[in-house]
């Protein structure tokens, strides 16, 4: 089974993003970019919802290769399904395909961006572990990185890493837990 | 002035307590003891809102000396306001209430729990210090720690402890902002 993480680098007050998708406030450090490309190594998937996927757009002002050599999935209940190149925008059930693409053969999976997505994967038990590059600052508002879930999701320290910038890296197994087994 | 500073164990998905106050997946150990021992040394002075105030005596059964040894203020729009030993509940503002109390003698300051009153005081300028437990848990749903805020809070990174049990401890420093300069 491919291996699906939920990365991302949130505020300490848990937003991703500004009300209007700007992240001009995350901050450039050597020690995560190191991190980032030895992750990017390990993956050749990639997953968001379209939210996140359209401040991606904004952000790189239309450029449509975003991730370039990275398989790319957006999930939408409005866009047209259609595929460019790496890119595929899928309509249909978010956790089924999720269950589809994990026992698929390949490299592992990163769910990026959207509170949203995370947490029907969360709640499906279709996510392995977290990475969380944590921002020292309050935004007070913006695009929250979680939403509430149907159960608790229990997690076990891996790395927890200080970096010169202020900036926290930590990553986190997700552990399995009864409600997930007997539901399954 | 005496030191402000807003302290908790979150959940990593922001929350302090499950939606009906219950604590009970809070770890114990050693490691926050110390850091919390230490710490208790150097403040005199403990403020929370009515909700935080009320879990903790449902926690702790009716007891109503619960933090024994420290002046406790409990800002609530509801209680009749009252002094009981070390206990007093004030009705008024809690921010023109918090000046008063930052500007007289004494030791430091613990703002603690509830996210509402953390976030008026954070609009005001008069939490200098933030120190947080991380638990490595989802809890899904609960008590937030942050509320939406009118502004954005920048913060310099003091500590980062990995715990054995998988906990993180962070503490930031308030950066003064140009913002809460100008409303001065």
């Amino acid at each position: 089974m491919r291996k699906v993480t939920f990365g991302g680098a949130p505020s300490l007050d848990g937003y991703f993003a500004r009300k209007d998708d700007a992240v001009d406030w995350l901050m450039w450090s050597k020690e995560a970019a190191t991190i980032m490309s030895d992750y990017w190594k390990t993956i050749d998937t990639i997953v968001m919802g379209r939210k996140t996927y359209e401040a991606g757009l904004k952000m790189s002002k239309g450029k449509d290769n975003l991730y370039s050599g990275m398989k790319t999935y957006v999930f939408s209940r409005t866009l047209k399904p259609h595929k460019q190149g790496n890119l595929e925008v899928v309509s249909g059930d978010a956790v089924q395909f999720m269950k589809r693409l994990k026992k698929a053969d390949g490299k592992d999976i990163c769910v990026m961006g959207g509170g949203d997505l995370a947490r029907s994967l969360f709640d499906a038990g279709l996510i392995d572990e977290i990475g969380f590059n944590i921002h020292p600052v309050l935004l007070g508002s913006g695009i929250p990185l979680f939403h509430e879930m149907k159960r608790q999701i229990n997690l076990e320290l891996l790395e927890c890493k200080r970096f010169q910038n202020g900036c926290v890296y930590v990553s986190y197994r997700v552990k399995p837990t009864k409600v997930r087994r007997s539901r399954k």
